[in-house]
């Protein structure tokens, strides 16, 4: 192989002299790149192979960081960084102190917008594109956004209000009928129907129509089309609901072409107004087994690709294995998906229940209220959900289940530290969140026993908001069933007590030396019968892989019923970086040696999370 | 006048047996009756009457509660409450212990879901359509939307997950330009081209092709058409988003016309598949004077209307002017509300500063998200929004705003309790909810002064999320600019101290005896001054117009300083139902009388709230 061209990319202006044949090359060198770091470092491959040529036409057109380019969720963001000075560090990929899977404003002045969230793309683009307006500044605000996104809400919203507008603002739909999962719902059979049914239109009269209705933008586009035979006969204009909401439509574009793209984005540049841009990619493209499992490739773990993860054992299929078994009997179970089938562990479910099975896209919002329609028919609904992306269910979960009392069940996926993805995907904050929803009740299983305990306690013996949080991964230990208790005391010496919840309990039984311990399982409301143990202890430690919610709650409760002793909170506050796992509970503390460090105690077992 | 009809009506198969002639004279009995109540109880009057018709048309043809109606935010169901057994109670409307200006299950079978936040309605009624399927019973669920309640991005997730189902579910768009403001965004514009255009599309070649289209349904929707030439003319079918997106599209329909509702419902529910359901109203219709200003009559205070309502100084418009004022000298601030351009107080502001005023629909996930793209252009975006519409915010909050660090600024109208409006309404979460969020800093002035001071610390002297919090209404004392402390310390004789922030500060001042009075301006983060004053005494009382949140914290830092002394907490916990302000704050023993009892002393001055 001659020398990388890559090699001479260090800024993204470089990438202007490349011919076409040139920047063919260099996608393949990117996509070798991409490969090899995903398969050491775990992350997004599926997507990230999917727009290669997307990102290297955005910057060939574009003048990033003057151009703002905004990435809806991040997760294809890898060209991106290493087109823009980051391919030295790309080996850090999701590192300690290395680069992120998404984008990050901090990491470098080309990340115009914080992602890992989706759907929020459009609205971020457009609040950049009116301060541009207002400053006077006439570049151009790029908001590059995935099919599967466009199942939020938050999306819409961006599009309703961008559209309207006559700023420099180009949304470009990355269309690979794909979100995590197989895309659902009606907007991505439109979507289809858009590109299946444009190669019937009459590309000559449709293009006539547009330049006639929009006379004073006619002349980019026409040279555009005049000069592309191949564009000619994939960019059609005919009415779809983009235009309808205010954008001019340019596409389906190859978007594996690169002249192609970067004639569709010269000509949405010079138009200076809201510009649609639909692109079609192939999610995994240039990786054949990823092409053809692109759901199974989406995310990778560390070490390389499994296909068989879905399928080992984890908190997740505990979860989902149970409630497929407890659906047998109780017909009224349903279960609720956003756009997380797999990832939640519900693929038996799905397949076993289909017709109790929804996967709502990714609309962690709508999720909830839908839920809360589903139980005042008498049904028992169950919404599996990431612990961050539960946020966006904050309103919903107080307007329309909990003032009414409605009984829903929630289970709390990647509760607690998540490791390398960072910031926005720690499950730090489900517990403080719920903590503020009254008739919410949250349980924390340590195991998979006692994770399936919970999940019937949830269903059956609970009111209201009933959630089970529970984290990434296998459990550490199986201590085994216990019973329904909410709690299980230890007492070891009595030295003190040392309370805690979820996996980090099994770190704590190894540091207690002659502590009690006092394990949670439902961790709020808390019960009297804990703050009656607590009482007749004058030293309490309560360490919590969360922002210190409930050690708060405790605290507060233990000093109404008169307790005055020592009250120590190890908790995590504020946003934690990407760090593995292990590496996140030593620098708060939350491991073995850390709790050792803080009880003043040995030890006890060679275990280690 | 011969004897009402409204008196023979319980129930509304009672409805099925009237005439035509006989329905509009009982519309006429129904205006009547809600202009009356509202004039006298405050509450919704453009967008009820608007709905008169309509609510009596869907109930001649549905059948409640077997069929579930679900009405988007509710401020439209006064009739559908009359005609369902609650006239005799009517005159309770909005006071305590009387029926809810909203929809509210437990106070009646035909409220099929609760309401009070916006564009909720889909997503229910498709759970409650689902969990009909599943139960195999085939009666329709109905969900009656405003064309406002579409700029909400959890109706089109809705609308996203139902049009692609086979239920029978009924969306009925109530179309009258208009949210509570003028509406806005793309998607307002497109449904006023749809309804422009169809006059001028052929009806019979468009009812041809959607025959032929859809053959097995095809006989109702002929039949439907054949009975009736004025739905011949207004009922066309042309190819719509609602189409696209799963749905069977009937309209526009004149939403006075019972003849022309009823068979429109008619055909709609002999489908048995989604159908959207077009109507045109007029806000205010049979009401001349909210006909002319239907924004104005949205929402009428107890006592009647007042048209200078909105010049009348309030929290909201001292902030609002304040704001205008300060952006004046300050090119980059911006102000962004979510249709609550009045409500919030920033009409001036946007006739001032129209180019910097953005009002985003009901779109507050959106508003923040797009107000942190403003801010990354430089500009200072400050979004004004109801303090319990903010928790549609969180995850926006969260992710595109305080991981970035990035400097927006809150003004948290209704803080605290909002009196009539119910538990859908209450302000009392704000707190609780914004200290779960890092990098956020709350303000809560307790008079107009202090809140201009809050607004410019919150604009220059604060990082990352900057929020102010104040009450609905008129302060109840000016107390006067104390300067920018964070804190105010009254020393009255030391006999203990009374900790409290907002207006309820001024109910301490007069219950405090010789307690000292400390008042939070700033509630979170908490500074150390404040807890060294609090740690000079041994008795402390904290009164907290909200979930205790702040007390709970302050308790906690002051736990870990080593304070062991009674610490209790007068807070509001749980949903607090409808009930004026006044008689909110007895209940909760926040009034004078109320402090004074907790205190043990006698109130020094005759103000009360």
């Amino acid at each position: 192989m001659s020398k990388r061209l890559i090699s001479n990319i260090s800024l993204p202006q470089e990438l202007r002299t490349l011919s076409i044949p040139e920047c063919e090359q260099l996608c393949r060198e990117i996509r070798k790149i991409i490969i090899r770091t995903v398969m050491k470092n775990g992350g997004h491959l599926s997507s990230n192979l999917g727009t290669v040529e997307l990102t290297l036409a955005i910057h060939r057109v574009f003048h990033s960081p003057a151009d703002k380019i905004v990435w809806d969720v991040g997760h294809q963001s890898y060209t991106h960084k290493i087109l823009t000075g980051r391919l030295d560090k790309f080996s850090t990929l999701r590192k300690k102190d290395g680069i992120s899977g998404f984008c990050r404003p901090e990491e470098s002045e080309h990340d115009a917008f914080i992602s890992g969230h989706s759907s929020t793309a459009i609205s971020a683009a457009f609040g950049i594109a009116e301060g541009m307006r207002l400053n006077g500044d006439r570049h151009h605000a790029v908001a590059v956004i995935g099919d599967g996104a466009f199942t939020g809400g938050l999306a819409y919203e961006g599009l309703n209000n961008a559209g309207k507008s006559g700023d420099n603002i180009i949304i470009i739909l990355n269309h690979n009928d794909m979100s995590i999962s197989k895309n659902v719902g009606a907007f991505a059979r439109y979507l289809t129907s858009i590109r299946r049914n444009s190669a019937y239109l009459d590309a000559k009269k449709q293009t006539e129509k547009f330049l006639g209705n929009v006379p004073v933008v006619g002349e980019p586009i026409t040279k555009f089309i005049k000069t592309s035979k191949s564009a000619l006969k994939s960019v059609l204009y005919h009415s779809t609901m983009f235009e309808d909401m205010g954008f001019v439509y340019l596409g389906p574009i190859d978007g594996h072409n690169i002249s192609e793209l970067e004639e569709a984005l010269r000509a949405a540049k010079k138009l200076h107004r809201p510009v649609f841009v639909h692109v079609n990619t192939v999610k995994g493209k240039g990786f054949p087994p990823a092409e053809e499992n692109p759901g199974e490739f989406h995310a990778i773990s560390a070490g390389g690709y499994n296909a068989e993860s879905f399928k080992d054992m984890s908190f997740s299929n505990v979860f989902g294995q149970k409630l497929s078994r407890l659906a047998e009997n109780d017909k009224n179970i349903c279960a609720v998906t956003a756009a997380m089938k797999y990832a939640t562990g519900l693929q038996n479910f799905a397949a076993e229940h289909g017709e109790r099975f929804f996967d709502v896209g990714i609309a962690e919002s709508h999720a909830v209220t839908f839920s809360a329609g589903l139980a005042k028919q008498g049904k028992l609904p169950v919404f599996a959900v990431y612990s961050s992306f539960l946020q966006r269910s904050y309103d919903q979960l107080i307007h329309d289940a909990a003032i009414d009392g409605t009984h829903i069940v929630l289970g709390i996926d990647r509760a607690g530290f998540v490791g390398e993805d960072g910031e926005t995907h720690q499950g730090l904050l489900d517990v403080s969140m719920l903590m503020t929803v009254p008739n919410t009740t949250i349980y924390s299983p340590s195991d998979y026993s006692e994770l399936e305990i919970c999940l019937e306690r949830a269903l059956y013996h609970t009111d209201g908001i009933a959630a089970i949080r529970y984290p990434k991964g296998t459990e550490d230990i199986t201590i085994g069933a216990e019973d329904t208790d909410s709690y299980f005391l230890t007492e070891n010496g009595g030295k003190g007590l040392a309370v805690s919840y979820g996996r980090i309990i099994h770190n704590l039984y190894s540091a207690a030396g002659e502590w009690d311990v006092l394990k949670l399982v439902k961790i709020f409301p808390i019960d009297e019968e804990v703050t009656d143990i607590c009482m007749k202890y004058d030293d309490i430690y309560f360490f919590e892989e969360g922002s210190g919610a409930a050690a708060k709650a405790l605290l507060e409760k233990l000093y109404q019923k008169g307790f005055r002793g020592n009250f120590t909170i190890k908790a995590v506050e504020g946003f934690v970086r990407q760090a593995s796992v292990c590496e996140c509970m030593k620098e708060y503390g939350l491991d073995i040696d850390g709790m050792c460090r803080t009880l003043g105690t040995e030890r006890s077992e060679s275990c280690e999370t």
